[in-house]
């Protein structure tokens, strides 16, 4: 099968003009077939303070009224974007930027109100890259906006690591993929305080041992149980990376 | 050749909440092979108030500064193209939203700083609609903001009826094009205060005899001039219609 890499960057790294630059130029040097999907949260938010619009996240969610879902339909399909798409075309990557309407490709389930109403937020419901493979087979690069549609006309806001998941899972069928999660620091550290504890490889095995160990905890396990539930639906291999550190071999390697 | 619909919407329709319903289910409605040209300078003037960002326009032409480049880009290629696409989406049309960055179809130079400086704004110099033809003849329907770009990795500002004739000339070596420009207006009116006055059909002949008798004056000689341009340049017909009048024989046809 053919390698994939779907690589997910954050805001912090979108949002910051030298940060980009870097992170870029390092997308553009790996080789095969990939896929980019962004964020642009703090972008939307400073849009918003501007406009005068609250900003209300639960459980590091945006909460998406109407109003909200203009500047972030603004901030991510527009702005963030389709800047990153010329980047990219400037550096010899025929970039492709897109959301989840765009094709029909994505589709979500506006999340029903319960104790918190997210507004229209979408949960993601089924996923069609059936147009997206064969235009990746012809060396096209689609760049992924978090946004999704219901399939009856309305778009709806959508976390980025549930669209990268997705795409990743969905993107198995025809694919070896390899998703990759960008953060600020190198890797799983074994220690948080030192950057060079960085942990190469960790299985299963591993995970069980680092979390009765204490090795593993926080912030750090939603995401090692996200990253093996994208394995177990069909994703060969996740990496958690620092943002300048995406080649083979750098980072965590999860299995 | 397969036949292909080429329509220009301007601001007034796509932001008219009333209206794009209309113009949608209109548009919705046609057969066969289409592509859908916006513009949304009405929303990037509004947006820009908020924010306290001077509009310049100079000859109907805005300019566009850094500050203003980024506005056009989050609601032309966000807000505008988006929701369009999402409610294309809805009415069961196969809409992909693009800048001229996407697929690195549209390229620009940025103009010269002349007597006027318009800043981020590109003249059109290569069109590439090899992908955009197979995606058409998949049934995907192109949906175009009037963004361009330098391949360099600069957005620039292009002018929505230039996006279209130059998207229609393009085509027009792969399909047999009819351009579309969609206005208040029924048609080229004989007398412009009757709406019932419309010319259904005019020559080369019928242009010079009309320029002649004085029917046809002011702002419509350059869009008739246009026309002929594109028909110049492989178009097979041009048609001037309202946004609500899309079918075969409502408007005006230029031949």
């Amino acid at each position: 099968m053919t390698k994939l890499q779907v690589i997910k960057v954050g805001g912090a790294v979108v949002e910051d003009a030298a940060a980009v630059g870097a992170f870029l130029d390092g997308f553009a040097a790996l080789e095969g077939p990939k896929v980019l999907v962004h964020g642009g949260g703090r972008s939307a938010t400073a849009l918003a303070a501007q406009l005068g619009v609250p900003t209300v996240m639960v459980g590091g969610r945006r909460v998406t009224d109407a109003a909200m879902l203009r500047i972030v339909t603004m901030v991510y399909a527009g702005e963030v974007n389709k800047t990153l798409v010329a980047a990219l075309q400037g550096r010899g990557v025929n970039a492709l930027g897109l959301c989840g309407a765009d094709l029909g490709w994505m589709r979500s389930t506006r999340r029903p109100a319960g104790e918190v109403d997210y507004g229209f937020v979408g949960d993601v419901c089924r996923v069609d890259t059936t147009v997206l493979v064969d235009l990746i087979a012809r060396g096209v690069v689609p760049v992924l906006a978090p946004l999704t549609h219901d399939g009856q006309g309305q778009l709806l806001n959508t976390n980025a690591d549930s669209i990268a998941s997705e795409a990743a899972k969905a993107f198995a069928r025809d694919f070896d993929v390899t998703l990759t999660f960008c953060f600020e620091h190198p890797g799983v550290l074994r220690d948080p305080a030192d950057a060079g504890s960085v942990i190469p490889r960790i299985t299963r095995d591993d995970y069980r041992k680092y979390l009765d160990q204490g090795v593993i905890s926080g912030g750090m396990i939603p995401k090692l149980d996200n990253a093996y539930a994208a394995i177990d639906a069909g994703v060969s291999r996740v990496v958690i990376t620092r943002w300048d550190a995406l080649q083979p071999g750098q980072g965590t390697l999860i299995q």
